[in-house]
């Protein structure tokens, strides 16, 4: 099974979040073992050969294939939250989303310095939710190795915004 | 490392969510790899010889380890999420919580018929949002093999709400 072969998986939602999106579904991947860990075979040969300290994902989705790369990599796993979820110590990062704001989260102590960090997310839309959180890794010292998705929405030109990092995805829609 | 072990990573967060709860806060286990594989390794072991074919976790922490121990077991992924995350066609439950209440959804088509789940979330506290996953994992005709948590708080009484299922955990804390 080839990457593209993954499209086959993933569900077209039409109108969902709002009228005139269509969205990319996972959960019909997630559902299929032998399409997930190929989805998880793929996603770590994309970063085959580099050394990673750390797995940086980011709520909630990407967390399924996070923590899975995380325990394959043995490396160690750190969340990206939203405001007001992690209990300790926090630097956060407030980004422009297309209406309002929003605000991330990483705890300060989770970065080494010089780590080397994979970031994860299962989808590159417009880039914001990933460049606030690769900021935030910067700032603790991080060396980010790889911005790596699932699903790139080409389309969104969201590598635009992550031009400072290695930038890699599995799944390529080019239109919507 | 022994179940027990891992409680030495797990840091204790005071007044977390609010004044006068001990936060249990397991990002610093997911920072160590070897702790957070031994972890997995022995989440695995609780279900050892029993067939798994789909992981049910919940939204958010839950998908850090459920998408792990899906790819581990070869088992399908499927998630329970806070209503109105999941694009499709969904089962929702609203549950009670001390103040308010919450509704969490499920893909109507994620769970086969007769299919073995195994339920995961990262913490058993009152119990509410297991018993309304389960209760939602039953009506699609799953069969549920265990409830599986990585950490208890065996004061709380969880297991009082799910005599229906077998309950598993691997850290246990007695008292607050």
């Amino acid at each position: 099974m080839k990457a593209s072969d993954l499209k086959q998986h993933i569900r077209n939602v039409r109108d969902f979040p709002e009228k005139g999106i269509v969205f990319r579904d996972i959960t019909t991947l997630l559902t299929k073992p032998d399409a997930f860990n190929r989805s998880i075979d793929l996603l770590l040969d994309a970063v085959k050969g580099q050394q990673i300290d750390t797995v940086v994902a980011i709520e909630a989705r990407g967390f399924i294939f996070g923590g899975a790369l995380a325990s394959r990599l043995n490396a160690g796993f750190v969340p990206v939250r939203k405001s007001g979820k992690l209990p300790a110590d926090t630097l956060e990062r407030t980004y422009s989303l297309e209406y309002g704001s929003d605000t991330l989260a990483i705890h300060r102590d989770a970065i080494n310095p010089k780590a080397k960090v994979l970031m994860f997310d299962d989808l590159l839309a417009t880039g914001g939710t990933m460049e606030a959180s690769c900021r935030m890794v910067d700032e603790l010292g991080g060396e980010i190795v790889s911005c790596l998705f699932l699903i790139e929405l080409a389309f969104l030109n969201g590598r635009e915004k992550l031009t400072h990092y290695p930038v890699q995805s599995l799944v390529v829609y080019d239109e919507e």
